[in-house]
């Protein structure tokens, strides 16, 4: 027998509460880590476990390939900027990106959408609405899901795709001597939202770039068929993110920062905000370009190929070293050398609309 | 080019606003009608599409079961009932009970967390015991997932499984003759949120009928293998659910209130809470009951069965009839009838700590 305990919502006593260093993206990985034990590892039935852009599940006869990113309103977008069509189409296309980063091809999707009691039935449609126009552009099913009453809009999709387990291109892999190729451009997601919301006038390329990113699925296709050893979806940063690929592969990486895809806005846009610019290009994520190592002989007509399938820019970018022991990412530039994984750290901020970096 | 346009939330001038009709769960039915249209229905590829507890994806050698399904704290828990380890647990539950009500087998999930500023991280990792304690007694592998800052504890669990697609147990098909029987028991966790929410000393058994669910995946595959017409699984309340089936298959239904399986104490927990025992029975929902509709010579045979490979009550408790137009759901009790969809509309509120009803 038990009554009301009177119980409130557990103590935040514990890191991770509001201030405390845990909350910030290096706490989070903190935080990813610790909660690892729970998670299922690479096995006979799942192919790939936790801790890469997507899960591999195998169901006997074939297998699924399957990632769940949530798009929160006041962090991955904001209304001042968005109408419920773009968030509908950037829920969807955020997963389209972690799928191409294993080089697989999305199939279908599932969604929970947490609804605010504001948000009327017009803006719900519109939001599926932004949903169908995505899964009809890359050619995947939009299955159902579920409706839920919540104080803030959530959309928590999650996408299924097929794949060939045994050429699913990983987070691990990445192999000294390996040249890293960048497909699709950087920094002009960030940007796009740093000028809307500071009121200055936007690009429009950047502002789409925030809006209605795209899933570079042709080329994560084109890249895993060329043989790519590693792959990832630039969502957190350049320098976070690739932080996981030396993690996850036992490697350094060094990029070399005059090689980086940047539009030119980019840049024009730093210097409207007065900041450094490779905190934008860098760490400013949302980027939903494609990074991979890729044998050193191949890599140019490897990035050549990619990026024409897209017809986005693509460039060899850097290359893949030795271990150290810690995972190392190095942007050289003009004869410097930054810590990438810093800049992505220093840059991060609570309040900053952004994922905190979940890998699937 | 775009500046900010100081355009806020879009407005809630349509049905869906708080205190309007639509945000009832009619209403919310209603939305979910006219969201269908963006939604996939069966195809090649999708041999179970929109509308269904689960569907079903074609991927070329096997099948997957998906379905997604959000907690949200305070409309599908309370801090002051539940710890974060039940809370976890709940999240696989209760999307386990929806492959169940497809025949399918669980096999891995993943899991899109929001988590608010002062969720602590050994809250976290509770929940996150509570999901992996779920997923051992379920033997399926919680894959990975996402993490992201919210205002509100979300846990959006998508969960895939194993299915022949030509086995597919779906809403529809029921047949005029039918038997329908139920496996588990009903109003337990209605009445145990509800005495625990007002205060009352509440019985065990429906405590952990509120705080920790079961999936019963078992009795979901029995059913399956005895040839069950149509099924699915209590979540909304037997009226609500049993609507959909008399939608789906085009059918009228007649409950025998008498012969439902109702656990004494919930006739007790009315009393304290001066309430109609039938709106907990019929209407309070999360009972993760399984209903389907059986040809009506096998049915206390399969009821037997299903029941005893669960160790839950199960019995036979009313019948599928020809449809009159509209879809009807009607409890027959001591000579009387009421319309039990009706009995759903009358105790949903929206301040109600359930889900609004999204089928997947």
């Amino acid at each position: 027998m038990t009554g009301a305990s009177g119980a409130s919502r557990p103590a935040a006593e514990d890191p991770g509460a509001p201030g405390d260093p845990a909350a910030s993206p290096v706490g989070e990985f903190e935080l990813l880590e610790r909660l690892a034990p729970r998670l299922a590892p690479d096995g006979p039935e799942l192919p790939v476990g936790y801790g890469d852009d997507a899960a591999v599940i195998d169901l006997g006869g074939a297998a699924a390939c399957v990632t769940v990113d949530a798009i929160v309103e006041g962090r991955h977008f904001v209304w001042e900027l968005s109408t419920p069509d773009d968030v509908g189409w950037k829920a969807v296309a955020v997963n389209v990106s972690d799928l191409a980063a294993m080089g697989a091809d999305p199939t279908a999707a599932v969604v929970a959408l947490g609804r605010p009691a504001d948000l009327g039935a017009s803006s719900v449609e519109a939001l599926y609405d932004g949903m169908a126009a995505a899964a009809a552009h890359w050619g995947l099913d939009l299955a159902g899901g579920d409706v839920v009453r919540t104080d803030q809009l959530v959309v928590a999709l999650t996408l299924l795709g097929r794949i060939d387990p045994a050429r699913a291109v990983r987070r691990r892999g990445a192999r000294p001597g390996d040249r890293l190729v960048c497909v699709g451009s950087l920094g002009a997601a960030a940007a796009g939202l740093e000028l809307g919301i500071a009121g200055h006038r936007t690009p429009e390329p950047l502002l789409a770039a925030h809006r209605r990113p795209r899933g570079l699925v042709t080329a994560g296709r084109a890249l895993a068929d060329a043989g790519t050893h590693a792959m990832i979806d630039i969502s957190d940063g350049l320098g976070a993110d690739l932080g996981h690929v030396a993690h996850a592969s036992g490697v350094a990486i060094d990029v070399w920062g005059a090689s980086l895809p940047v539009p030119p806005e980019v840049w024009e846009a730093a210097d409207a905000l007065g900041k450094d610019p490779w905190s934008l290009v860098c760490a400013g994520g949302e980027d939903f370009a494609l990074v991979a190592a890729v044998a050193p002989d191949d890599a140019a007509e490897v990035a050549r190929r990619a990026g024409a399938a897209e017809g986005v820019p693509a460039a060899v970018v850097g290359e893949i070293l030795e271990s150290e022991g810690e995972p190392r990412v190095t942007l050289h530039l003009d004869g410097q050398r930054r810590d990438l994984r810093r800049l992505g750290y220093d840059h991060y901020r609570d309040d900053d609309p952004r994922d905190q970096g979940g890998p699937t």
